[in-house]
């Protein structure tokens, strides 16, 4: 013991970090997601931390929850801020680096972001984003509005979730909607609608009560309730040419998607006014809807105005990862297990470490992730170390010439001889 | 066209980013580290990218390069700054949740940090580091200072790289055979024989000169240029109890890791002179030593000793991903293939995108990862874009009822007919 430590240890608030048992879990479901994403081609990048903040800033985001870099001493470099989405960052990649990428380009990226904001219940100041994207120079065919939901629909399904939704909506329908209506600014239809979860129907009807009559205000509502398909909305007897463009484009996503039943129509979402275009996406947990969206996204009309005169449209979606794995865990719904990869401790033998090393070696070489006991001790204490660190199976080399391996797994107690070269983990 | 984009998309000096064929490779790299460390049971850490400044500071680190972050608009918290290492936020993190890990912990660590430093050959303002360390409550056995080179050989040799040595020495040698020769600061020659890299023999000659007479130079210059094994140094006829101690702990070291040519005795490096007490690790690549390391690390009395009051001492090795892979990449040597990680696309038949959609459905559940191509097109303009993004097979689902699937192999041309079901990937 020396003397009085200098700094308190202790967490900054905002800026999560997990034991080894929780970051497992999360590790291995961020490889789930890097694979879905992969087996549908969708290549990685990664862009820094730092941005310029013009970059960032460009799109007329306020600044408030951006930080800064400063450095103690000062320094002679532009203004820099670290990214607060993956989006800004993307576009000024797909910007920046136009004439080397093959389009449409599909990319995946799946990295922290930072955001000045009041840590709360489902937000941090770090937290990592996975965003999936395709854009594509001047037109997006419509496969991709049907393919992204697909692919995310299957990371969502590979974290072992408590039941969530989907939820598929087309700002056309919308938008044509009213103005089948006969409202002249949908707009501003939409910006009301698009609080239902917050305030209610009611809430939304008072928003809209000195804007339309009591007969449009019955309809906007009867849109925004609607759960069922296409077929529905056209039942409602409204019509416009827009409204029928984004009802074919939605059939068609949901006809692509009848097999995956957490997809469904949702006709009051509307995500980002100013940003989307055509077929939106809202992910949300159906117990906690109060949580706000797992994962959001939708078509866009262009991604990179700001940076470049080619026109980029695109339709992407962001999962909101550490939002989900946050909650899974508070809820106490997280499965998680031992602290340590390592399948195996390779006991350490008195004077044989030779053996035990080889023993080692040969198991790795066999695919199994292996420790090996650092010091000669009892063989008690070498299994008490296993178990509390979760490690399922310890081996024993030989401990004299002429004998053979052996293997125990500590969830039943067996113990059994066993070739490090051939062995394999037996079935649970 | 629209007008005038309002920001120049740039690069940030200092900050790279690589195209998708190149982070490929890299993403592929880092899970090979990755895989590595785990296969010898450590288990992965994060810890966020911020810090109270106190915690970055507290070792008495300059504050020079450290990054602080601010917000345009204020803000009531206290001061935060990006990590410059791993080792701090290790430390804290060892000292906060120390009643919650397993000790010995054996931890691995693969992020960025960042550093406001003048960009230059292998110096970045953002990089990756893969950081691999075992702590321990009061004493490590000396298992380790052998195990963790053997474990960075393993990720140096996955990295296909030109050659490299992981040099490796013990500080107790150095004071030990100094103080053998009857030298009373044996620290202040330590730190001139640590500069021969840079100043050569004589350089060093002419630092000790008003300090020790001939002889003794003549002595410590030729230890500094040893590259034999501990019977090379006992030879030097130096004798001191300090210098038997780190012999015995350099022969262990060096006999566990006879196996491999790589790993080599060099008496010149001291590495971290206030920080490390007993084996140290230096990797250099053998044709551009002026590059500097590639990896370090060695054994250190105390990691946390700002943090805690409890003794944790430790051997640790650090990896300079991004220095390694920028210099290969920059030679030339890096050996990029395409910018998606697909291995097949399926061709998209007119009128049969059912079809095709199962295809590939069943192919990325024989584990494959498939683009499906996005539009009905001309199977020639469909071929053209595989091999633009380098995808080496086409998938032809039936373009007629009753009809097989055929699989092209770019590389050869050759077309046979297969089941998405069950083709493997002819090897090459």
């Amino acid at each position: 013991m020396s003397d009085q430590p200098a700094v308190r240890p202790a967490p900054v608030s905002g800026f999560p970090e997990w034991l080894p048992h929780v970051r497992l879990v999360e590790l291995r479901r961020l490889d789930a997601i890097r694979a879905a994403f992969e087996r549908y081609g969708f290549c990685s990048i990664e862009t820094p931390a730092a941005e310029r903040l013009e970059v960032l800033l460009a799109k007329g985001e306020t600044s408030k929850e951006v930080y800064t870099l400063g450095r103690a001493q000062g320094s002679d470099e532009g203004q820099l801020g670290l990214r607060f989405d993956l989006t800004v960052p993307f576009a000024r990649y797909a910007a920046q680096h136009f004439n080397e990428l093959v389009f449409p380009f599909k990319r995946y990226q799946v990295q922290s972001v930072w955001r000045g904001e009041r840590p709360q219940d489902g937000r941090f100041r770090e937290f990592t984003q996975c965003d999936i994207d395709v854009i594509n120079v001047d037109r997006v065919p419509i496969h991709f509005d049907a393919e992204l939901p697909r692919i995310v629909h299957e990371v969502l399904t590979s974290l072992d979730l408590p039941a969530w939704t989907i939820n598929v909506n087309n700002r056309k329908v919308l938008q044509g909607f009213y103005e089948g209506l006969g409202i002249d600014e949908p707009l501003d239809v939409i910006r009301a609608v698009d609080k239902i979860d917050k305030i209610g129907a009611d809430g939304v009807a008072s928003l809209l009560a000195d804007r339309l009559d009591q007969a449009r205000i019955e309809s906007v509502l009867a849109l925004a309730r609607l759960r069922g398909g296409v077929g529905d909305v056209r039942a409602l007897g409204v019509r416009s040419a827009l409204l029928d463009e984004g009802l074919a484009e939605l059939d068609f996503v949901l006809r692509e998607l009848a097999d995956l039943p957490e997809v469904v129509a949702d006709f009051s979402i509307a995500r980002g006014l100013d940003y989307y275009t055509g077929t939106v996406y809202e992910g949300k947990f159906v117990d906690w809807p109060e949580y706000g969206s797992i994962c959001s996204g939708g078509r866009y009309e262009n991604l990179a105005g700001s940076f470049t005169r080619r026109s980029l449209p695109g339709v992407g979606m962001s999962i909101g990862f550490s939002r989900i794995f946050a909650k899974v865990l508070s809820a106490g719904l997280l499965d998680t297990g031992p602290s340590t990869p390592a399948d195996v401790l390779v006991v350490l033998p008195p004077d044989r470490r030779r053996t035990a090393t080889a023993t080692a070696g040969a198991l790795r070489d066999n695919g199994f992730n292996v420790e090996l006991y650092h010091q000669e001790d009892k063989v008690a204490k070498q299994l008490r170390y296993a178990s509390r660190k979760g490690i399922p199976f310890v081996w024993f080399p030989p401990f004299e010439d002429g004998r053979s391996h052996e293997v125990k797994d500590l969830a039943t107690g067996a113990q059994t001889t066993a070739d490090p070269a051939t062995w394999s983990r037996p079935r649970t």
